[in-house]
């Protein structure tokens, strides 16, 4: 027997990227039917992140919205790009000093990628850690913490007090499949029952989080001498790391392959250059192959795994923002 | 030991939808180093199909490219969207009556759908036949034949004297997987392998082709009583039919699941209102959920499975073309 709808407002934000469909299409149904959705009687706001882009099926318009969340961006009146503009509409409407207030928000995305039905945490905020750990003590989805990357900020959910992103693969961009969505529901109603066990003060933590750490991104080989997304790629992932997200990287292991039958392997000594530590034990992937990626540069992501132990200050922290 | 470039010219087209690039990609690399690609010695022209659209990574920018080549449109003066542009250049260029007039013309594609490596053939051209047999002899790909499709019509191929589509999946738009460009190349090897024996008057077809007959595509069920493409999909492909691609489809198959948890079964009933045969037996559903035919209102094709004897005819036909 439901209780009511109680506590604090949660935003739910689908289609963030315009050509990820799947969460974007439960959630209008949601809209209509609010039982489809198991929410433990949270309040919530069903957003569309990205409508214009939606629209078109394009994964954005002028700019990457969720990259777009940036201080500096959003308070530079110059800058009248239309996911800028979006994404200050978001904040006005759902922001922690909006209209309609939201203190933590789950922004759901689909990658071509097989990273299976994950997590990304950006930074080590004590209430998102919280969540996450709840969700994955719930239905032992893994996590991707992405956290001391110049080259990528602005995430939409780093402006919320609370956020993470549920991150399904893998699925082409504009398909819609029973799969991807049915993975996409579950990973949300775990963050929702996680969320109402902290409203009712009632959240029990489990005793470890196991994360994979961000520690830095490999580029396809590009053919010119002067590298960069601009160069075509003369060479694609290796078939048997191909749809290997989360499988460890070792030395040696192929890694690239060329029309020409050419194989590239990994090698530790020249990703140094692009990983933040010097030594980071086994490195286990993600991202691998993502569509959308190519024009950051990014053929996948390194990350190595660590085992947080659940504090305390986690789960008050959530407790705090929910039950207020 | 090769004889030299002689024959009849081949045209090979890629990224004729510019977000498909696997073939786009490599036929980039098979312009400046000719030798990875087996050629059997035919005089090739390589062409991107649409460029500006590839430019974009967009599968067309005013109408669908390989649904343009329709001879009433192209001969229309009023009609100058950028796709039927196009259109003219490429038959300007290569078309039979072209600067560089090719005889037969090969349209490289890919599909989010589970296709596996396969041909598309249109209509029943004997020198089609006798192309998508030779190929189907050497590494055995199924064989799509549409014909009797008024709503789809205009394809590339059908104004050259003869051509296929070699037509590979599953992959995402937008994404280059060493496994679809391989098996693309290995299809377009076949390809060569036959012309060339027609070239050189040593064509040996098999006994038969065994192909699948289109009969009538299937749309997701849509939401209000106004159907159509344009309102939304209430539902999806099942879990149990995505991805089975050539596998038979029978009368209380699951066919389409609700986010409600509901199972639409497949029903002949419902289904002849669609079909052009009235009872066609066993069906064989192709291209299951491919991303692009959503705007279509396609969320399969049904087909029949027959297997054709190889008339002589077939071989003379291509023959002719080749050896002329």
């Amino acid at each position: 027997m439901g209780t009511g709808i109680r506590g604090a407002r949660l935003l739910v934000v689908a289609a963030t990227h315009g050509n990820e469909r799947n969460a974007a299409w439960l959630l209008e149904q949601w809209s209509r039917r609010p039982e489809l959705l198991a929410s433990a009687d949270l309040p919530l706001e069903l957003v569309i992140g990205n409508p214009a882009a939606y629209a078109e099926n394009r994964r954005y318009l002028d700019r990457d919205l969720n990259r777009s969340f940036v201080p500096s961006l959003l308070a530079d009146p110059a800058r009248q790009e239309r996911e800028i503009q979006r994404a200050r509409e978001l904040l006005a409407a759902h922001g922690p000093e909006g209209q309609a207030p939201c203190a933590v928000a789950v922004d759901l995305h689909s990658t071509t990628s097989a990273m299976g039905n994950s997590l990304v945490v950006y930074g080590r905020r004590p209430a998102d850690l919280a969540l996450a750990a709840g969700i994955q003590a719930r239905i032992g989805l893994p996590v991707y913490l992405h956290e001391a990357d110049a080259a990528q900020t602005g995430f939409l959910v780093e402006r919320w007090p609370a956020g993470l992103v549920i991150e399904v693969g893998p699925v082409p961009q504009g398909l819609i499949t029973a799969r991807i969505a049915r993975q996409s529901q579950l990973a949300l109603e775990a963050a929702c029952a996680t969320l109402a066990a902290a409203r009712d003060r009632s959240l029990r933590l489990p005793a470890g989080l196991t994360v994979h750490v961000h520690h830095g991104s490999l580029d396809l080989p590009r053919e010119a001498a002067a590298e960069g997304p601009g160069q075509r790629p003369s060479a694609t992932l290796h078939p048997q790391r191909q749809g290997r997200d989360w499988w460890p990287l070792a030395p040696g292991d192929p890694l690239f392959w060329s029309p020409d039958g050419g194989v590239q392997v990994f090698d530790p000594a020249a990703a140094a250059a692009v990983e933040a530590r010097p030594d980071p034990g086994a490195r286990w992937p993600v991202f691998i192959n993502e569509a959308a990626y190519g024009e950051k540069g990014i053929a996948l992501s390194l990350t190595h795994r660590e085992r947080l132990v659940c504090e305390p200050a986690w789960g008050e922290a959530l407790t705090a923002l929910m039950a207020a």
